[in-house]
């Protein structure tokens, strides 16, 4: 929790950065970050090489369909010789839940840095979530000001709304908005909520109209269109009805309210692409927002300690 | 007009950059230039790359095979998210015509450049021309000296050989080539020249035989052999009969007339392998001023306005 | 063999170089080296990338699964196009013997890379291997010291077990250790030693067990799962009862002898996984000293002459 706002704290002072004309600083100079996507991901990727570029570390990227691992290569034996040639962060995305920790297992120098495993976590999008919520909040702002460094969201409600069973982002984004005080409550229908909920610190429900007009924050999820293949949802179009944020249902919102997405979004669907261009959603500075938090991740794990942030 | 002089002028500085041990100058340091190629293409992505680099510039490629346009993922979220990232620049190479004016119309900051696009156009690939016209050819040496800065291509008659109606080089080469001055003729079977040619400042031949001995430059495209199967053309034998640049017909061209090709050659159908290593060809060259040319593109749209150009 | 203890004492420099904080030298600033992978590596085009970063050159990939020879460019036409642009090395990796050969008849002013080419050779490989059993062998460390710089191997005795007549690097390392003074014998079933040795100035043997107790180095070659579709071996199981070093087998080694792979392994065929986690086991080292003896070999080939190496 100390840690969530150090790097929050962090990513503030790569905003800054960010907005400079030249927006690069020498701080990781001859450090090397190796991208693994063993799983497509143009945004994660995009943003990782961008945040690590303009630190002035080195990126190699390495990414499954051109690897080794089509002859046959062990997952392990790719890990160390990528270890063996030096260099300094894996940044790793797989389909398969565990594999980030598995790789910290088997590596000795190289940090390791969860871009994503399987429908397990995604720690990066959770930090650039909560510092989107902190930036643009007006809810916070008033209570806080506008630039406060406490990253308390004591009070603040925030409904993460679809597809919860599956998803990496709704596990790490309930750990962190909670740490970070806030209340959180889940909604979906109820095939697609975990069958237990034993442990975590959430409200569920299965009536988004009803708790609308109370949410400082509306976080809609990606909805698999296999889950109506694996009978999980009649119908996208019955979906949309109950659960997603079509323009009607958007105007319910308070005004004061955030409107956020991790991307891809499935136009249409969990959101209708006008509610996606309103003033209140944040999706565009979520983007913008996580390449300062994977600049601070990069930095807080390989930064001499020296400050190198600024040039 | 006065943009594309300005343009090569500004090429023939990057050229002298080039020629240097350490052809590298800091004019784009810290600025990220995005490659989005969703149509292969070696020679040009490699040639913005190469560009990019030299002027300093982080280079990040998106290639479409990799990206979450796999997972249905729109054209257009797709460019809002490296929007938000905070690149500068987008390179783009699309199979329909139209997509880099599209993509320009929905982002606010990065510069859009035009890599090609279906059968539009391709405007770096005409002022690349154009340079390599104006800084080889003989007859314009002698009547302007060989560093002339004026781009003056008055009584300059160009061929443009081939596929004409499925070529947007073809469509680039007229727009710049004749804005500069010269007069161009396109060259074709009936077949594969536009229906109609209303508003295009050119001549129209099918016959290369009594045209040749009398161009100053003649331009080859590249053929298509899907061509053949469309029933455009009989065979690509009678094809390279007619308007093939083969030895024999290379030697009816003038001592000071130049061949070009935008490449890759099919050598032995539009040209021969032997008339591509003859003096007369500028093909080499063609490619090595394509990176003078992008640079100039990218630091026009990118540049501070400072004089950066000298380390 | 002048020209190998060269590069394997510029080696030593830039293993130096690799141990600082930032292993970064500004040697080959401005320079252009172009990854042309025909073949899938991910292990070697990660070390050359890492390798040429490090010397600070500027590094384009080129995979031949996104380039124009999809389109049915030419080879040929390809390096040429890639020459034009101006670069300054092609490492090259092709999965037919002959073509960095071939590509570099092609080109004038770039230097052309062997990274691989079929059954043929591998230099790198050959030049990393003994620059690892010269700073790992207890051997060599007794009768010269540890950091000797005379690169002499006579009297060494190295076993290479394996697929000899399919393999590149059983090839340059016959050529690289014998030119050094040691004594390899090739070690494998009769199915995959070449027909004829004439002129190999090796010793062969078929009984591995007859033979581990004499080896300073034990060079296990990766076998392809393949060759038994091919009938050239009966099966995988049978194969590493007689040629894989297993534990038992391990255990016969001498205290002072190295286990090498060039990777990646088949774990459970050729060697067991345990082995290749022994002291004995320089595996992990070969890899490291992969991107010193590449950053040794590019700046030999691109080198100013002037001594950029330390910053």
């Amino acid at each position: 929790m100390g840690e969530i706002r150090e790097l929050l704290r962090l990513a503030d002072r790569f905003g800054e950065v960010n907005r400079r004309p030249i927006p690069k600083v020498p701080a990781l100079r001859g450090k090397t970050v190796v991208n693994m996507f063993f799983e497509d991901s143009t945004r994660t990727r995009l943003s990782f090489d961008t945040a690590a570029r303009r630190l002035s570390a080195d990126v190699v990227t390495f990414s499954a369909s051109t690897s080794s691992l089509n002859k046959g290569e062990s997952l392990r034996d790719t890990v160390e010789t990528v270890e063996s040639l030096g260099v300094d962060a894996l940044v790793v995305r797989h389909s398969s839940s565990g594999v980030p920790w598995q790789i910290s297992s088997w590596v000795k120098r190289p940090s390791v840095v969860n871009a994503g495993d399987g429908c397990h976590e995604h720690p990066t999008q959770a930090l650039l979530d909560c510092y989107t919520i902190a930036r643009t909040s007006p809810v916070l702002a008033d209570r806080y000001g506008p630039d406060s460094d406490d990253f308390d969201f004591q009070g603040l409600l925030v409904g993460i709304v679809g597809d919860i069973s599956h998803s990496r982002v709704a596990r790490s984004d309930v750990a962190a908005m909670t740490a970070l005080g806030a209340t959180v409550t889940l909604i979906g229908p109820p095939t697609l909520l975990p069958p237990s909920l034993a442990g975590w610190p959430v409200e569920v429900s299965n009536d988004l109209d009803s708790l609308i007009g109370d949410l400082d924050v509306c976080y809609l999820l990606r909805l698999q269109r296999e889950r109506t293949a694996e009978a999980l949802l009649p119908s996208l179009r019955e979906y949309r009805a109950i659960y997603g944020l079509t323009e009607e249902r958007a105007d319910k919102l308070r005004s004061d309210a955030l409107v956020m997405h991790p991307g891809p979004a499935n136009l249409g669907v969990e959101i209708d692409a006008d509610v996606t261009r309103r003033p209140c959603s944040v999706i565009g500075a979520q983007v913008a927002n996580g390449v300062s938090v994977r600049m601070a991740v990069l930095y807080y794990l390989l930064g001499s300690g020296v400050d190198l942030v600024n040039s």
